[in-house]
Order: structure tokens, then C-alpha cells, then sequence
């Protein structure tokens, strides 16, 4: 058994010589990165979320490969709750991009165009907002797939993630994220696959995979 | 760059020879464990639990550590949903229960009696729900600690989790999450920290931490 099972989360001891006040520090805009080969990354991203509307933060989520034909429950809930801030004023707004194209290039080379399009649109889209401070927390899911099969340009990418304005907050899902991104990263947690139900023959279902 | 960048997510191929059907294997019940060091281990619960709302499941979330008089940005939003639930019937119920005792503990030995107790009433309610199949989702939040801490007992827990009857998904999250546990598992990620952000005097801020 661990020992380290019962110690609280790290905290905040140590702190560096920076020259921050507690308040500053507290308000540094984050960019966190969930990245690796296990579950939880985009449900992890969602989760955030939930906190984001609590503190009534305008959340921006696009999805770069998802395409709007298939609409997830953690869409669907997330934009209730958006809705329901347009009715009572509680929480914030929940605006959803899933502008992608869908999977079909893996099998299917000659679909790997749309999805190129739409990954870069997509992106003109965050770096209009981002520029604009339309958001407080930027949900971009799925994003490491269009940045490492070089639809988009990686320096490009960071530069704009970086020098962003304001306390913008970004979450990036995404296997394999690029140095170069959890290099500037605030956060970056590997969700490392222990178990994996599909490796066992299990077939995803409604409610957990979607 | 990783060559697995752009692979799609593992799917079910190579089908083990166990005699279910397509169907029966995907209403297998589920349970996932959220384990290590890293964030995201509570986010990724609550937006599975998004998943599940949006299916129409029940849903309890069963927090052993924290305290009920720490109202968190997640229990906000999906206490939301559970009411539009009531208001309109879409989605599912969500039923909360914050019922831990706080971190208290770990500085004051004092306070380590009012915890035990807590944990062990919040076990006995999860076990009498699951015995009722009360919810189809359980969250069971920290629930390594009061294991690990020896407050429950493991065998008792392991018994009562892999026997449940009926189809009833849990997770359950929590460093250091013991072997006995991940053996019964469907589901094991580890949140691996590569980046913390608390590391470099980042202080927790409302809609990220909480």
C-alpha cells in the first residue's frame, strides 16, 4: 500500500521568488494539457467545464475532430446547462464548435482533405476569439491530432496559445501532445492506460464512452 | 513526434472467445478507477457523469473527504441538471452526498475519529443503494483514502463492488488506488503528473481547482 495514499494534494508550499503577489498568482490563466493513451482525457476537459459555468465564465468548446452529426452526452448536458443560463442568468455560456469531419481519413485517404479544412477553420475560429477574449475557458478537444499530423502550424499554434491576452484559460485534449505544447503548458497530466475495457473485448456504451 | 498521433482510439477487434454476445458485452457494468498523482481524476467522474445524465441514468455521486460546506463548481452544475431533470424530465436524477468530514485529519489527529465515522456511513448508504440498484451510476469520490487509511475494510469493499447485481456502473477515484481493487476494475487509468501546476507556486483558482 502506498504511504503516500492518505497525504493531501500537493499545495501551494515553496513558493518561487517570482515576484507575484498570491493574487496574481491565483489569477494566471492556465493551460492545461491531458494528453496520453488512456481514458478520461475529453471527460476530464468536461469536468473543468463544469466548474468553468459554475463561476459563470463565458466556456468555448471545439472539437476538432468530432463532426456535429454525432452529439455526446456531455454535449448535450453542457449545452442544457448553457441554455440554462440564457433562462435564469445562473452559470455562464456555453457555446460548442464540433466542426470536424469525423475519422473517416484513418481508413480512407480521400476523406483526409475535409478534415484538414475543417481542423484549420476550426483553428481561425479559436484564434479570432482568443484574440478577441470572447472566452474565459477554451475547451480544445482533440486538438494534438490535427497539430501532429501537421494540418496546422505547430509554431504557429504555440506562439498564438502563448501570447494569448487577458486570463484566457485553455484545456487541450489529445494522445501524443507535442513537446513544443507542454512546453508552455501550465499543466500537463498523461492519462496512462492500466485497464482498458476495450482491450478486453468490451464494446463502448452509450452513457460511458459517449 | 509519436507515430501514434493520429491512430483512432483502440477499438473492440480481436474478440475474446467468452461466449457473450455483442449486445451483452456492451451492457457489461462498468468499473472505472481513477488512480495517480495527476489532475483530472475528479473532472474525468463528473464528466462521465455528464454521459450519464444525458442516457436519462440515475446518478449518486458519493464524496468521502469533502465536506458538504464546501459547495464545488461540479456538484453546482450537475445539482443544475438533476433539477432540470425534476423541471422537464430530460436527462437523469443526480443525488449528492458530500458527507465526508474535510482534510482536517492530516494536520489534526483529533479530527481523524469525525472522518472514520463519515466514510463509514457513506459506505453503508452506497452499500445499501447498491443492494436496492438504486443508481446506474455511482461516483465514488476519494474513495481510496478512507480504504488505504484502513477505515474500511478492503475485503468487505472488494466483495461488495465486484458482487453488485444487476447493471449498476461505478467509479470510483482516488490516489493510490490498492491492487484488490484495480483487479475487479474494467476500467484503470492512472492520472500521471508531468506538470503540476501548484509545483511552480500556482495557487488553486476557483474553476479550475474547485
Amino acid at each position: 500500500m502506498d504511504p503516500n495514499a492518505t497525504t493531501p494534494p500537493p499545495t501551494s508550499a515553496g513558493l518561487p521568488d517570482d515576484g507575484l503577489t498570491t493574487r496574481e498568482r491565483r489569477l494566471r490563466p492556465a493551460l492545461i494539457v491531458n494528453t496520453g493513451e488512456g481514458k478520461g482525457k475529453t471527460t476530464a476537459a468536461m469536468g473543468l467545464a463544469l466548474r468553468a459555468w459554475h463561476q459563470g465564465w463565458s466556456i468555448g468548446v471545439f472539437q476538432f475532430i468530432k463532426s456535429g452529426r454525432w452529439v455526446s452526452g456531455e454535449r448535450i448536458a453542457l449545452e442544457t446547462l448553457g441554455a440554462e443560463h440564457q433562462r435564469t442568468g445562473a452559470g455562464g455560456e456555453v457555446c460548442w464548435f464540433a466542426t470536424g469531419a469525423g475519422r473517416r481519413w484513418v481508413q480512407d485517404p480521400d476523406a483526409e482533405p475535409a478534415q484538414v479544412d475543417a481542423a484549420r477553420n476550426a483553428w481561425q475560429e479559436v484564434k479570432q476569439r482568443l484574440a478577441a477574449q470572447r472566452h474565459r475557458l477554451y475547451v480544445l478537444d482533440e486538438f494534438t491530432y490535427p497539430v501532429n499530423r501537421g494540418w496546422l502550424d505547430l509554431a504557429e499554434v504555440v506562439e498564438t496559445l502563448r501570447d494569448r491576452p487577458g486570463v484566457q484559460h485553455l484545456v487541450v485534449t489529445g494522445r501524443a501532445a507535442p513537446p513544443e505544447l507542454t512546453e508552455i503548458a501550465t499543466t500537463v497530466t498523461e492519462m496512462t492506460k492500466r485497464k482498458h475495457p476495450f482491450d478486453t473485448g468490451q464494446k463502448g456504451q452509450a452513457g460511458i464512452e459517449w
